[in-house]
């Protein structure tokens, strides 16, 4: 299925861009009011209100596999992701919240994921003037696009059984370094070296961007 | 010196949040022309046009130690930002950029770290479609009030001259995790075990939030 991104404003250009650029391979669909109207061979834009179902349906969100919702205004996104959920509860949702005492509601509405991105975005701009490094780090590693690191999944199956600290000593060989475990929907960051990994558990690694070490 | 927040959106309130959380014990003067008025032992407000040096000068930037800029509009923050190095070329100035492509120019009016946080949360809702464990890791750690890690720099004085690797293992068996070095202005993210560290350099760890544990 495509991507559908629902919303047009700097969050969401770049998550267009780097979507691009990542080759995922999909086909993206931008729904928005007011955005540029782009076509390509890998893009279609439909215009009109995002809240509204007709719209949703003229971007086959029905068929999509994922969709961003990030509209600058929480009740508008909560409002759009209950749409998108009641035409595709299969798809994967992600969704942007402005103020994080929305992010749960958002996330009863039917996202997967919500991130307060701008209230993440202030606490690296404080964390900038204490710890400058550690700002600079989450820049440069979380986009695929750009800079020396990336964030990446890798599957904890090959290492299913086995301590962390012999999966991190066996990634540091190949030029990774593993920071943290996703195990379904509950994040253990800086875990353990004593702790087992399972067969379902995603490790989460920092990454050189030019090559797929790991 | 006192840490200046000008410009009042979900992004300087919650570095406004982070930096009352860290208790670095400054006064926080905040200067805004709509945002609340917050008067407390911790914080002072200042009502007037940011980019105006009137109202910079009743926020008595001239004796901040730090300041950060985010006024929603690149163009109104280069300008502050301007005005805020003419009172005082001392002062660390952490600024927002909107689009990526303005963080040059906000950069050479003066600020010393220039972040595009909402291209950075664009490129976060990407990734949490894709790989979830890296997005939700971004959140916590970018936080020091909340979650189960935290970013934090450890000067790299007690490790100069040693290679990497040794200071990663002992700084693993102290429970911390190293993920970059960061050498005056630029980030090593990743390095590798043979790196040698200096004794001017920073080592960005995560870390868990509870204690500080290296
Ligand atoms: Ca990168
Ligand atoms: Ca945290």
């Amino acid at each position: 299925g495509h991507v559908v991104i629902i919303g047009w404003n700097p969050a969401t250009e770049s998550a267009y861009n780097e979507l691009r650029s990542l080759n995922v391979a999909k086909h993206i669909v931008l729904v928005h009011e007011r955005g540029p109207v782009i076509h390509d061979e890998m893009t279609t834009t439909v215009r009109g209100d995002p809240t509204r179902t007709e719209t949703l349906l003229r971007a086959s969100v029905d068929k999509a596999s994922m969709a961003i919702v990030a509209l600058d205004d929480d009740a508008k996104t909560a409002l759009t992701v209950l749409a998108v959920k009641a035409l595709n509860p299969r798809a994967r949702i992600v969704a942007e919240a402005l103020y994080p005492e929305h992010v749960d509601l958002i996330h009863k509405a039917g996202a997967d994921i919500v991130l307060a991105t701008r209230s993440l975005g202030g606490r690296l701009l404080a964390a900038a003037l204490l710890e400058p490094g550690a700002a600079m780090f989450v820049e440069d590693a979380a986009s695929a696009a750009y800079g020396k690191a990336k964030f990446k999944e890798i599957p904890g199956k090959r290492f299913a059984g086995k301590p962390f600290g012999e999966a991190m000593r066996l990634l540091r060989e190949k030029g990774c370094t593993p920071i943290a475990v996703r195990r379904g929907t509950a994040l253990i960051p800086n875990p353990p070296d004593s702790l087992i990994i399972l067969e379902s558990d995603a490790i989460v690694v920092v990454t050189p961007r030019e090559e797929e070490t790991c």
